[in-house]
This record gives C-alpha cells, structure tokens and sequence, in this order.
C-alpha cells in the first residue's frame, strides 16, 4: 500500500519511467464533479519536459486517458482509473547503466531492496511517476475550487539565489510568465541565467519551491499523528530529490522567543460579514496544534541538485567494480521550474483528503 | 485512525493532559520479544518533567502499567495495552481558559473543528500525550536493538546558539551528561545559560534536534508515497511544536551543485568481512530513493519557542471578546531536552514499522 | 493493525483472558454525543457471564472505566481509551493446560503462528476479549441512535431447535424476558431445556443469532470491496465460535428463480410524507449491490458448539504426546445467549463506521 | 479506499462494464515473481461470457494488458497496473433503462448514494469489474503456487440440485471437463439442464460454489479482527450476487454438540519426514482462533438468482414512477459456472496477503 496516498480522497499510482504506461486510481472522490479535461491536461503540460529550454528536452505528449469513474463529465463517486502511455522512450540511452550504480540515484537501493530492478531511466524511482500525482492532485484541486481553496506554488530559490521577499509581497499571478516560475521577473532572470550555466557545464543545482494556499477553513488536519502540516510533509518529502520541509517560520523560528512567535488573536468584522477571529501574525503557517485555523498555510520546500550530471564520474558496479560514469540523455539541470505543478498537485491531494476527513465531526 | 501510527509495527494512542490516564495498543510487535520495563521506564523518565531546573518543574512519576500482550516478560504477538495513570492534575490552573484562547495554541482550532474541548492543559493537544509515543517507541527499540541498529538524538541548537559540528565529530554517549542533551559540554553550557535567562524573563525559546540513526540496513522504505524519509518527517512532524524537517544536506544543499552534492560509490573491504559497498560522502542522509542505503540516517528538526508564556498576552475569547492573558502553572522555557527522547522515540516507531514491512520482498 | 476494525468509526482492542485488563480505543467518534454509562454498563451485563443458570457461572464485573475522550458527558472527537479490569481470575484452573491443545481451540494455531502462548483461559483467543468489542459496539449504537437506527438480535436455533418464524412476526421486544434471548417463549422455554441438559452432560450445542438492523437510511456500504454486507460478515466471522453468515434469502434462497427472488420496487405514500420507494419482498436483505436500499437490513449468524466440554477427551500436547483432557472451570454449555449483545454491538460498529463514510458523497 | 482489497499483497480495482477499460493497480508482490501471462489469460477466459450455451453470448475478448511493476517477465516489487479493454458494448441495449431501477440490482442504490449512475450495463456495480480481481487473483496464485499452495473451487449446488460428496471424495481434477464446472458428472448434467431450462424460460437460478484450500501452512490469519475466515468471508461477500457465506461445519454444525464437533488432535508421522500434528476430523475447515491449522481450508459461497430476467417485470423509475421492464440483451441463466474462477482468485488474494503478513512472526 505504500503506492497509495490519502485516507478517503486517495490516489494509488503505478508506471515507471520507461514502461508501457503510467497511472493511477483515484478512490473516493465525491460524486458529482465536473472534471475539466483542458485543465488537467494543462497541469500535465506545466510538468511536462521539453516546455522551455531550461528542463530536460525529452519528447513526452503526456496525454492522460481516463478509463472509468466518470460519465458524462461528471465524476460518478467510483474509482477513477487512468493511464498515460509512454512515448518517444530511448532506452537505448540506459544500456551502459545496467550494472553501474548512479550517484545519489536509486539504483543501489533498489537493487538492495528488490534484487530486480529496472534500470531505463531509473524505473519507478524516476520522476517521471510524478506524472500520475499530477492528474490526481488536479482533480483534488477541481474539488477544491468549489470551496474556493487555492493553491500557489512557485520557485522561492536556486542555489544561492534567494527571493528574500514574503509571498505576501508578490504577485503570485505572475509565476507563469517566465520559465523559471518565480513570481519576481528580476530574480527569475537571475535564475534563469544560473540554470543556463549548469547546463553548459553538464552540472546541475538544487533549489527551494514555496507553495501557499489560501482560503482553506479553520478545522483541517487530524491530531495526533495525521497533523495538517504532519501529511503535508510527508507529501512533499515524498518527491523525488525533496530533502526539506518547514512550515510557517520553520528552522528560523527556533531563534525567536515565544513572545515574538506567538500568533495573538484579534476580532475584525468586514462590512456586511460575521465577526472572524483571526490571527495578527502567521508565523504557524496557518496551521495550529495540527488544524488549521483559517489563515493562509505556507511552507518551504528543499530539492537538492538533480543527480544526473554530464560530466564523468566514478562509481561502483553490481559486481563490486569501480566504474566510470557518464551522463548521456536529456536531463533537468535544475528540477526546480518542473516541480512546481508537482508540489501543488500533492497540496491538494493532502488538503482535499482532509477536507473530506473533516466532515462530521461534529453531531 | 489519526490517532494510529505504522502499518505493521503500529501505535494508536489515547488521553489527554489531565484526564484519568493516557495510553496505547501497540499491535504488530513480533512474539518473543523481551520487554525490558526498566529501560521502558528510564526513557519515560528522561521525558518526565521535574528532571532538571530548566524543565517544566511539574510532578509526574509516569508509571507505565502494561495490560496485555507480554507473558512472563516477553511480548506474545498479540496486542499489546499499556496505561499512565495522570497525578498531580493541578486542574485549576486551567480555569482561567476555558474560554479564553491562548496564543498558538491548538484551543481556538480544537474548538472550530470540534466544537467542544477539555480546556485543561490544552487536552489533547498537550505534549503530554507523547508519554504514549515513548511507551511506544521504546518497545521498537528494543526490537530494533535485536538487529543492532541504535537511534541517538541530541539538542543541536538552542535559539541562536548552534552546535556546529557534526554528529560524526561528536561523542554522543555525552548527551545525557547535561540537562540540555547537547554532546558538546561548552555549547550546553551556553545553552542552559540562555534558557535559564527565558525562565527568568517568563519567556521561551526554541532550538533543533539532530537524530541519527545508525546500523540501519539497507532495504528500508517502500516507494513512492511510504518513502523512508517521508515517514521520518511525517513521524517528527506529528510531534507538538515542530515547524521543521531537513534529512541529509537538507535546506542547506540546495546550494550545492549536483558534482558536488553526488555521494560517490566506493567498494571497501574489512579484514574478515565482505565486500562492502558504501559512499564517500552522506549528503544523501543514509536514503536514497526514499531507500536505506546502509549509510547513517541523519535529520534535524524544527522546534518553535514553547506558546506558554509567563508574560502578560492579549487575546480573543470563545465570545469574540478581547481579553487579557497571563500564564500560570509549571511550563517549559525550552521544549528541547524533554524532547530529545521523544524524536529517538518517533525516529524507533518508524524505522520498526519499516524493518517489518522489508520482509519477504525479494522471493 | 488486525485488532483494529472500522476505517473512520474504528476500534482497536487489546486483552487476554485472565491478564491485568482488556480495553480499547476508539478513534473517529464525532464530537459532542452524549455517553450515557449505564447504557453501557447494562450492555456489558448482557454479555456477561454469572447472570443466569445457562451461562458460565464465573464472576466477572466487568466494570468499564473511561481514560479519555469524553469531557463533561460528552465526546470531544479526540480518541476514547477504556479499560476492564480482569479480577477473579482462577488461573491455576489453567495449569494442566500448559502444554496440551485442547480440541478445537486456538491453542495449537497460537502456539504455530507466534512461538509463544499465555494459556490461561486461552489468553487473546479467549472470547472475553469480546468485552471490548461491547464498550465500542455501544458507543457506536448511541451514536446510531441519533440517527434512529436500531438494530435487534436474538436467539433464533439451538442445536436442532429453530424458530421459523420471520422477525417481522415476533414481538422483538421480549427478547430480554428470558435466560436465552429468544423471544419466542415457547420456543425459549425448549432451548433453555436442551441448554440445560447439555450442562449436566458436561457437553455443549451449537446455534443460530438472527440480527435485524431498522430505520437504516439508503446508501450506506461502499462497492467493490467494502460492500455493507462484505463487512457485516466479516464482523460477525471474527466473533469466536462463528462459522457462517448469511444475509436476506441466504443459502436458501439459491433454490429460487430470478422470478421469485427479485424484490420488485413500489412507491408508497403515506399520508403527510414524501412519496417513498421501497420493496414489495426484501429477499435482498436490505442491501443491494453492496449498498442499504433502506428496508431492514438481516442476517444468521451460525455459532459452531463451545469446545470446552467437560467431558474426557484425548489430545496432543506441545511435545508431541497423546495426553487425557478433563474440562475444568466454568464454562458456557451454550455461547447464544451470552453472544446476542456481541452481534449488536459488531453490528453496530460496522453501521456507525459506514454511516460516517457515506457523508459527503454527493457535492 | 473501498475499492482496495489486501493490507501488504493488496489490489485496487477501477472500471465499469460499459466504460473504456477495467483494470487495476497490484501493491505489495515481492519482487522475483515469474508471470505467467498465459496462466493470466487462461483464468480470464474461465470467467469470460461466451465459453458456452449455458452463460451469457455476449463477445468479450478480455485481453488484459500489464503497464507496470514486470521487467523481463518478473515482478520488480513495484506496483503492478493493468487494464481490459472493453470491446463490442451494445450500449445501445441499455438506453431503455436510463430511469427505470431493475428489480434487485443496485441501480437504485447507486442512485440514493451518489445521486449519479452510469447506467450502462450496471456500470461500477456490474459483475463485470470481477475481472480485476481475476488478475490480481491469478497473480496471487501465482506467488501461492510457490509455496505448494492450491485453490480448488468447484459448483456445488445449482437451485435443488445439490452435489451432498465432500470435496474428499470428488476428483477435482475432473472441474473444467463440463460448462457447470462441477466435479461429478452425473450431477453436472442434472444441473445444466436445469440451467438449460431456466434460459429457455427467461428466468435465472441460484446455486452454491464450494472452495478448498490446501497446503496452506499452519499460522495465517490475525485475531481478533482479521481472522483468516473472516477476511475470506468479506472477500466472498464482495463478489456480486452473493449472499452467504460458511466455513467447515457451517449453518449445519450449529447442530452438533462440542463433543461430536470438537476435532481431536493425533501426531503422524510419515516415513522420511517429521512428526505431524494433524486433526482426525475437520470440522473446523482448517481454522481454528482465526489462524490456519495446517488442515484444508474449505468453505461454501451461496449465489442468489441472477436478477436480470428476460420476462417482464413491474418496477419504479427515478420519478416514482410505475413502469414496465423487460429485459434485453445477453445474460447468464445462472452465475456459477462463471464464479468458480471469481471464487478461487478472491480466495488467493486473500491467501497471499494473509501469507506475506505472516512473516517474521516470531522473533
């Protein structure tokens, strides 16, 4: 079961890089759905390689077929079946790893794990499975949309390159307007540029992705283990090359004393609208004692360097040889612009499983 | 099942801050297993408050009784039921709150999901209830201990003051040398000195936890959701107060480009022993691919400063009504120490979970 | 996680038969239903044993304590731990026991599955672990009352003597006026003889529970797997001593023609309320597909006869050797009437846990 | 997560009987297995329609096409996809049913659930979706075959006709020489003649599927919930149409007295291997606590009468209409002979799973 996320809104996947298809079943999704084919396809196409000339250029159309649990547009609260074929699949590529272990890749563990493994283009422990996760989390994220729930996500980082300012402070309709999706055209470029020049060395460089989302009520997340924040780490530490994860004032927040961390309480009252507690500063994250409570959920996402590398390196072969490696193919110099849709669609995997989780909890 | 953690070795928990008593089932622990109470005892006592002068000077003795599933003293394989009976429940203490919500705290959001709440020391959503983690994890410990794989966690940073070594440049059998937990005696030092400061200031602070974990075989981690990693963060995640996870290089490493970040494969060969194969470097946090590689598991976590205050605090009530707020009781001006066995004892639930779940993969 | 039942209502247990104490967590409950303990107590009288001459005479209170989960009165959503304390255990009645398997128990699969056994009163595999099942099955029906579902069970065969009329020609109510819960006095007055006579023949009868489930509401039950019927069945099969289940027509309905057997759908009006669709038959046992289609929901549940006789029997022990067995202790010539109340609450804990699924289906 | 069947060799299933595809996703098979695609395809056909006169005439090739989780003819241990076409829907057949509820199918539950319905051909609720659990089924024979394991089901009843031999003294062997599927062919004739009758007539008939398993090992099956009988009992209760379920001695075993019923332990010891503990009699059907016992396994699966018919039929369309139905297209006077395969796959799923959660045990 370990292919399956969610408790009520789930998502099992299967496929791997250079299989047959991939794909996934959706269970639980409430019936009554209308299912945006352009949109979801329109998902795919922002993971998709090949988009820009800063990500991998390999060939993948990336055409989700949904097979069943649908009937005439609308979700009939049956399981949801669907596949994306493999395409454009030079395996040919991967010949030379059949035996060598790749650094920092999967290739050893699997092989320790399973004793069988499937070495073209790292089998299931490619990102490539993330392709079943994004049609997932974007019908999670259709149902979302009826309670208003919105996710944004966006590269808050390159190496070095860091946007110092809040999400607050930008304009978060303006990530898509550059390859690199950071919302600040200026640090955008600046990253571009670094991306670029990884790519002429044939090396590569991590990066962090910010996601918000906003909207979400106050009453999400299910103490003690299955916390808000717990799943949505677990989620995002599910990624392939995630090696981070903080919420709300995260690792800098240990700094600060309890009196300047603590979120006071304050009424407003809107024109027209009911009374809302809210919160004068968010340093949780939106997120308190494992539930949500109303404000905006945000959190930080580390991807180290992508391990495909161009350049040669040494490494050990299933024999126990000390071999020499190197990169061929079509690779992402930084995983950073293709993992946004990603981190999103796991958002809305967690929140819509907890939104449906909350129903009824009280008499 | 929010209360349940593992799919094998599991931990579903009950009980709150000053209810009769706080539990557990633990179920899927191996028959045969000798349940040594003393060690079970002396880790409940390491978590215990009253241990120390910069720990929350309550009295608890945290008796664990065990109800069933061991017979003459070794596990059976069945399920295995264990109480704490609550003491010194200073219930009126509490008074003041109930309808007043305290600062990032968990009672506004209890209330908004549950509409009703055990106000006294925050119920539920207390620390407290982690004394059923440690029963918990201190039986994966001893069944882990079978298999020699042995977890250390240590304080690694207290607000600004940051030990900067590695666990590797460290003697960790230091740990329990100070009441902060930190291996390195000058840095404990310094870091008593400033939460004694807090105390003083009716003020708090937080700090990191680093956790290794040690002899871990290859094998452990099921992909693509139930990866070794994300079950960490996960697990540490679900403990009260954390903001933050980073395995590996962590938030730190996503400056680092991917020829230096790669841990190179390396065949070594003890006298008497097998070829064995392991990596130069461990930037990887001893799992790749969501896999044990066989290499140290090492991650830091995120505490932010504790929410209870002994200052004076402005805040809402149940009412909508602006009120004032100043702590009473017995609390702790830095979380950390206590929470040192609580991370080793997370860190032993899940890695149990994991060891059972890798068997039989391979025909 | 197999002493867990329910997936959002669920209720995990822990217990032998002559340790410290059995008990249980129930996780998933809502917020704010009212526990009224001495429903609960009287539920835990039913199934105790010593309250008539036709049962075990053992001495059990069977006095359910509460740790957590419900504050004033009333359930705060948070997980309820309880505990029953074993006393008056005769446990050297045990002794002669140790290593021979007596005929038909589970002393032989204990002893192959987990290498190690607590013999007395045959530990987990007793049916006193049922007591559990009872607390939780009780908090569900009180959660089910809200919803006006009630749900009634009785004794309907022991050995050879059947009751053939249907439950919609008995008066349900008189179930309690007798020692074997059969609420056809006639019928009962000549159980109680032949349980009885299998008393001083130091022998026991096997028998039939039939259960009726009223006023449940249309659409409970989730296909394929998880149909409503699917985990009514495998909650009655994990009561000790059963061996079959069968729902509406059942085994003899597979003697019937499709012409016969389909329940033809009606509309009815009655006077001052909506127009309802039910069905003319209810061969289907109100279940169709898998899902409740609102009429009654029955079924059988067969109980094989209780192995403890006190009679002589041979057997094998631990090392091999043909040995002589002599029943001892207090024993139940007959589980029937002892089992009516651990059918309710099964049933009950697998309505409340369905009823909570089904919110939210429809957007 | 309803439609997944299995805790560690689990299998999810998707599909409608008039959607695009069925299919599924397999989870949790250890990695090394050899697939057998023509065993696969074998099973298939034993369930498709069209295999003879006495089941439906309708044309369906069931080609089952793996996506995943197989490299070089072995699985990798990654998760298993698979999908069926569906060809040659006449859709067309059903258009006359898009209000009308059919007498016994789940059309009007489906509708009181999800307010939505693919009405084609049952969608979701069809017995067609059992082809995924052929698979997956066929796959756990597959790893069961490994460990000497057998499943043998067969029709044992068909409306009166009632085979009374134990499955002792049948030559299984002898299942797939006839279109019923029963063993004894005197009987088997009997039967398809009264199927042959009840296609003449338009109408259906219902029956009885025994099962055997044999060589399962002593130690599958985990009290106190998931008793090995009880998970097979929900298995079974899962396939469409069925409506009982009983274990060794079942309903009839009520009857007996303990010490007629209680099975009487022996050791035996053949030549050239080691002392056994066996039971001289077997009504427990090799199950006792819930665990195996090293005894065959067996149990009878009650089927009701198929509810299409081709006579007409009085029922209500969603307005609360009376309306008139007759039944088109192509369907089985009687499901049995079809099922037997459907029986067996469910009981190897359950098998395997109880097999792989087995391990390590005992320390």
């Amino acid at each position: 079961m370990s292919n399956t996320i969610g408790k009520i809104f789930s998502l099992t996947t299967f496929g791997e890089s250079h299989g047959v298809a991939l794909g996934g079943v959706i269970d639980g999704c409430p019936a009554g759905l209308e299912i945006d084919i352009d949109f979801i396809q329109s998902e795919l196409d922002r993971r998709r390689p090949g988009q820009s000339k800063i990500v991998s250029q390999r060939k993948e159309n990336d055409k989700v077929e949904f097979l069943s649990g649908i009937f005439e547009g609308k979700t009939t609260g049956t399981s949801i079946g669907f596949i994306i074929r493999n395409e454009n699949q030079k395996s040919q590529d991967y010949d030379h790893l059949i035996d060598a272990y790749r650094p920092s890749h999967a290739d050893y563990t699997y092989d320790a794990k399973y004793g069988i493994r499937d070495h073209k283009g790292g089998g299931r422990s490619s990102a490539r499975t993330t392709v079943s996760s994004v049609v997932g989390g974007t019908i999670a994220k259709l149902l979302l949309k009826k309670y208003g729930i919105k996710i944004s996500a966006y590269t808050s980082q390159v190496g070095e390159i860091k946007l110092l300012k809040s999400y607050k402070d930008l304009d978060l309709s303006k990530t898509e307007t550059n390859a690199v999706r950071c919302p600040d055209e200026l640090i955008a470029d600046t990253m571009l540029k670094k991306i670029e020049q990884m790519r002429k060395d044939g090396d590569t460089i991590g990066g962090v992705i910010t996601c918000v989302a906003q909207n979400v009520p106050a009453g999400l997340g299910e103490p003690v283990f299955d916390k808000l924040h717990a799943d949505l780490g677990k989620a995002m530490l599910g990624i392939n090359a995630v090696k981070g994860f903080e919420i709300g004032s995260g690792f800098e927040g240990v700094k600060m004393k309890g009196s300047e961390h603590n979120d006071i309480f304050q009424v407003t009252k809107e024109e027209g609208r009911r009374t809302k507690i809210s919160t004068k500063t968010n340093f949780s994250g939106g997120i308190q004692g494992g539930i949500s409570n109303g404000e905006d959920i945000y959190f930080r996402v580390a991807f180290k360097p992508v391990a495909t590398i161009m350049q040669k390196q040494m490494t050990v072969n299933k024999k126990g040889e000390e071999v020499e490696l190197a990169g061929k193919g079509r690779h992402d110099p930084c995983v950073l612009p293709r993992a946004v849709p990603i981190v999103e669609a796991m958002t809305a995997l967690v929140l819509a499983d907890h939104l449906l989780r909350n129903n009824k909890n009280i008499l």
